[in-house]
């Protein structure tokens, strides 16, 4: 597989959505599509969607399109689907637990290994047969089971202070649901989800059209 | 206030993070800021946030800096808040509960006026004094009382139903947090939360650095 080293932020972006296309396709029993095409389904113009995919190989082939299920291979390999993660979220709130419950993120490849929480009337309960472990035990947790991904849905206050706790315990990347921009070590990747800003950024295009 | 009209997406994307900072600072009784200590703070560049600043209008006085409070009133207009928006959400599963629950969107002038599920189970019950709805008279709802944002949580499946239903009815901002890219009337904007696609995200910068 080509390395994906050179690639932008701006088409890593755009991959995940290329990959959910893609498997709708192979659901379909759709083997090959044309950059045309793949465009009117997906919303990208057709040079936009050469230029990305060229970006790791030459999978298209003039006047066939692309085969699906090897377009697929590919971007989940680049995407990193070909291994498994172990995730642990902390904060089993309401997004804590919609993000428990995403069956669909074990398929891909994300294993759920443990869920805490400061709340003691949540300690205890279960997720989809994961008990919720105090919160105060995460750090020997950690240590205990190697974590790929720290899910962070606490409130603003504590968010730097777990995100703390699963760097200095070997996490690489953490997903983070806090309105706060976390500071981790070089080697931690992290991808927000900030559902104020998102609210704001709807919000001014609203006040655009008006 | 200047008009937005010529405002790249990038800059309404980084407009939200500069809103949260300046409240911060704002809190914190801070009342001006130079374009290189805001840098520090926010992560961008002191050159990019002069560019982004002068889009609407000179704030910045060279050797002061700029005024945080003028600022952040600039800033919330552009962003729409300083206007009132009535909410929907559709789908009180987790997401849904937790969007309910969010009382800071009031606070900045988002007013949740119903909350629709297909659930029996939850139909009747309470979030916040508002009962869930039957999805059955979302559009009588509607009619009766008009809404500027609909937040979509519901399963894949009925996701591009409900936002025909939201459009159909006149609303004009869609908040989606279903993994479905919506089709929508030229004059509706939609911002998406999603979750998968983050997801990948982080797996594929995660893949980048082994």
């Amino acid at each position: 597989m080509e390395r994906k080293k050179n690639i932008s932020m701006a088409v890593i972006k755009r991959l995940p959505k290329y990959h959910r296309y893609l498997a709708e396709l192979m659901k379909n029993d759709v083997d090959r599509i044309s950059s045309k095409e793949l465009s009117e389904k997906i919303g990208f113009t057709a040079s936009q969607i050469r230029q990305d995919l060229n970006c790791f190989g030459d999978f298209g082939q003039q006047g066939y399109g692309y085969n699906v299920n090897e377009l697929y291979n590919q971007i989940s390999g680049i995407l990193g689907l070909t291994k498994d993660y172990k995730t642990v979220i902390v904060g089993a709130g309401n997004i804590g637990q919609a993000i428990a419950n995403y069956t669909d993120f074990e398929k891909l490849g994300f294993t759920l290994q443990g869920i805490f929480d400061i709340n003691p009337k949540l300690i205890g309960l279960k997720i989809r047969d994961i008990e919720i472990q105090d919160i105060d035990y995460l750090s020997d947790f950690l240590k205990e089971n190697p974590t790929d991904i720290g899910v962070i849905c606490v409130p603003k206050i504590n968010v730097q202070k777990i995100c703390d706790i699963f760097t200095k315990n070997g996490v690489k990347g953490i997903w983070n649901f806090g309105p706060v921009d976390l500071v981790v070590p070089e080697d931690v990747k992290v991808e927000n989800v900030h559902l104020r800003d998102s609210l704001l950024t709807l919000s001014c295009l609203l006040n655009d059209i008006e």
